[in-house]
């Protein structure tokens, strides 16, 4: 989905096209355990600093030494911070996106999940879980097996740098019924069961966590990691730091 | 849909909104019988005569006499003929869409199918098929009955404008596949098996077509209509009208 969004964002190479010849929008669809459909443009993975939002200048600007990007996608985040001579890797599961970013530029990159880039020796000062991905930490059942890879990964005093959604503020029937069905299977309310699908592809299904402040708190407790700030100017949206414990 | 992507381009009312702020984009998702799945945004239903497809304007500048848009959507083209003082009816199956259309300022409107439209007794100069909409002839099974259903409609000399898309440019594997397992089975081979979804809506399963110019030529034959004009400057989109024959 990336190569083709790539292309046509740079107007060459094999794209979609309405019969042949005129470039279609690339949309990335995101489906529901429910049945609830979405899609959302996957230009969102290419922008550069001047279409961003607020809230990712912000975080970038809190980045100090070597950092980790992970969930990289086209690398739009690794790509600004390595222009501004920050050490940066981009990190995917995606060999697809780690193409996109290298040929935009990102010079070291990873194709691997947080777990397998954990058992290797490279040591970071700055985690980036954008683009929602403080999504990752999944629920319960993932979150402190994640933030441990992280921890193992991680310089002494290094920090994550996560966006996140508070989903609650909804009061849309089809979201509150969701988050209540969750809840009543022992899961967090936002703990979201997705896949994604784009042309013929689908991942599998996969949970993915937009969780309140409180929430990602009670996450965070008795792992290696503190929350020592909020950033929550642009809500629903906000950057949480957590701060790794002396 | 069309009421939430109305409800997002005029910034008021009830709208799909990230965590209960921030709007979202509207986005018509397609699935493909075969599991392929696009979406494209739904603001193209809405968009003013700046932001058409030159084909559109064409299209309109060969409206005579009373029209009948048919599936007119948010109702862009009606609203302009409408604007331009032709008489025009904007006919969808919809009732939500007919309520955009209603609210965006279409006098003249029906919630129905063109067959439950033609037991009535209205009759059109001009028919409109525009934004793909020639995919309604759907296959040989259909489409005879559905030019019968607007010659019981058409006045002495009526036209019909429609808007097609050939899909044969193409050499993506994963349409040429799916046009050739449509061939063996004895259906055109741009006769696409399609479903709409949005969020927890989806349509039953329908046939929609995309065609050749000779394709659509042997569906038009023996019906009481004439292809007497293929304007297809902007490939592989064309427009192609059709003559009631005396």
């Amino acid at each position: 989905m990336l190569q083709d969004a790539y292309a046509i964002h740079i107007g060459a190479g094999r794209r979609p096209l309405a019969g042949g010849r005129v470039p279609r929008p690339v949309i990335e669809i995101i489906e529901r355990e429910d049945g609830t459909i979405n899609g959302a443009p996957a230009e969102q993975y290419l922008l550069g600093p001047d279409e961003w939002q607020a809230h990712d200048h912000r975080a970038v600007a809190r980045v100090r030494g070597r950092a980790l990007d992970i969930g990289t996608g086209g690398g739009r985040i690794a790509l600004a911070l390595q222009e501004s001579g920050v050490q940066v890797t981009g990190l995917d599961t995606s060999p697809g996106a780690i193409a996109v970013a290298r040929r935009r530029g990102v010079r070291d990159t990873v194709t691997a999940t947080v777990d397998e880039h954990a058992r290797g020796d490279r040591r970071y000062d700055t985690f980036l879980l954008l683009g929602n991905n403080l999504g990752l930490l999944e629920g319960h059942h993932r979150a402190a097996g994640f933030l441990d890879a992280l921890a193992e990964m991680a310089a002494p005093g290094a920090q994550v740098i996560a966006q996140g959604t508070d989903p609650y503020g909804t009061t849309d029937p089809l979201h509150v019924g969701y988050h209540d069905l969750n809840r009543s299977r022992g899961r967090l309310g936002g703990q979201l069961r997705l896949r994604l699908r784009y042309r013929e592809l689908t991942t599998d299904w996969f949970d993915y966590l937009f969780c309140s402040v409180d929430e990602l708190r009670e996450l965070v407790a008795g792992t290696r990691w503190r929350l020592t700030d909020v950033d929550d100017a642009d809500r629903p949206y906000y950057l949480a730091t957590l701060t790794l414990e002396a």
